[in-house]
């Protein structure tokens, strides 16, 4: 496999770059680095068949001659922060849907004709099935980011109609583990280091979310990508849990043995757009024989422990 | 009502605006006659309170100085042919998603917060329920018109979240009527001009479609916007009926008094992305008290007598 994977750099894609390369692959890179981080690629650098390229997903030229040669792209490049949308509401617009437009526009030219993106279980809004299935009633999107990615899946859908594209469309709920950069846990390790007496919390604390570790994450990709040959497939990657912000919190406490006051900042929601039950259902993607190997308190004691003993992460990641 | 209609100098906007001006309303048209035409605004500018601007929905600074003062948008403007999509990718993203994204940026600095969007049935790709709801199963895109639809609708509803916006979405199946400029009855009126003995028909004849007449689609519009006072209101907009292709042509030839020779292109679809069924469930708009007035025959057949008597529209309008 000759892979390219927008992103590469990112905490997703830094994980499908270093399983691709482990399992004999080709991979280029190709990120702009900003929200990615070079150390990401310590071990994939040693590798055969690793090649870096800096760029951005709107340099469509850079893009261009980047992408022949290659079989399959799997894009991960966004802007994955679903919080931020309203701050710079052209910016989900700019990377991740026009984004990828580019890279779409991209692949047709190099003849290149397999695609897999990360998508978010955020297309869904807020919805009103749990668990939510693929086949869900058709959302009203609630966040900026939400829309972006439903822009893009439809483009990538309808390159497969019009150009012959075969896509793999995962739908996360919140992915955590190693190189994780943002998020509840990251904005959690980040306070308690700070003041391990209080512990801000954005909403009432109730709100139930689901989280997958990285590894199930990726292995369910590849298995996804193996096991499935239609035009366009979609599935919905969690677990088969969910947990409360305050479940997380006091696991976290617990791990890090602090008893903090908790803040809360109060409503249903932690953000405008923010959806107070995510709960994929699954079973399309376990029929194909994957099942998650961590628990959603697994998943998040490894991403503290991870971020304990990667503390420049906690800076340099906060918000650039 | 002071009302800021881009696209108003097409062909379903120049109704709207006809309509609101009879109402009392000033209007301000915001086109760039790329697909409208003057002369489809020659009863409006005769009328108080009208206004042309003459611009593109990407000249974000022009946008930004017409809004201010208006206290409602009808947002018409698109390119608004499904079928052309593959030939020029990036038209559908740049004036329907990213047009889309440049009204709500210039909504948000004029703080004008109500937003009327035509949408369009495509949003459903190939549906599997007939009549199909608004509520249909999340729906794969095989179309980058419908893309760029969908990917608009999500930009309103995020703004209608984040920014505290108020939608009514519009999910019309195919329009026709006075002042049409493409289409299946355009493209057989054209054909049969040119030669009465043989009519091209893309497809098989049998792709069954719904239609519905631009005086009813207005009404419906205006229904809808005095009667749901929802955050976000989406609509479809059909009859209760459909035909096929085949019918469609015995109406129109009977009515022009010609037998031609049926010239089929062949399969299920007319063209790559067309959807072989269009038939949507009306129910929620009908609560309101609306029904069409026009049957698809009808409204067939008054589009076929405006284009007979408007013959200079059959060569401008063609595929410009």
């Amino acid at each position: 496999m000759r892979a390219f994977v927008t992103g590469g750099a990112g905490f997703i894609g830094s994980h499908v770059v270093d399983r691709l390369l482990a399992d004999g692959a080709t991979v280029t890179i190709y990120d702009n680095l900003s929200t990615g981080f070079r150390e990401f690629l310590d071990d994939a650098r040693l590798r055969p068949g690793f090649t870096l390229i800096e760029g951005d997903l709107l340099d469509t030229e850079r893009l261009k001659r980047a992408l022949p040669g290659h079989d399959v792209v799997f894009h991960f490049a966004a802007n994955a922060d679903v919080r931020f949308g309203l701050d710079q509401p052209r910016q989900d617009l700019e990377q991740n849907t026009i984004g990828t437009f580019n890279v779409l526009d991209a692949l047709r030219s190099a003849e290149v004709r397999r695609i897999v993106f990360s998508s978010t279980g955020s297309v869904y809004g807020e919805p009103h099935v749990f668990p939510t299935p693929e086949t869900a009633p058709f959302p009203i999107q609630t966040s900026l980011y939400g829309a972006s990615k439903v822009a893009a899946e439809g483009l990538i859908t309808a390159h497969c109609e019009g150009f012959g594209f075969q896509a793999w469309i995962f739908r996360f709920v919140s992915i955590l583990g190693e190189r994780y950069t943002h998020g509840h846990v990251f904005d959690f390790v980040k306070a308690l280091l700070a003041d391990p007496h209080h512990l801000p919390i954005l909403g009432d604390g109730r709100q139930r979310k689901s989280y997958l570790h990285v590894g199930d994450c990726v292995e369910a990709i590849l298995t996804a990508l193996a096991g499935a040959d239609g035009r366009v497939n979609v599935f919905n990657l969690g677990t088969e849990e969910y947990c409360t912000v305050d479940d997380s919190a006091g696991w976290i406490c617990e791990h890090l043995g602090v008893k903090p006051e908790r803040q809360y900042s109060g409503g249903r929601r932690g953000w405008i757009g923010d959806s107070p039950f995510i709960f994929l259902d699954c079973s399309r993607i376990q029929t194909l024989g994957w099942k998650p190997k961590l628990s959603i308190r697994d998943g998040i004691l490894r991403t503290v422990d991870f971020l304990m003993s990667h503390r420049w992460l906690l800076e340099r990641a906060a918000r650039r």
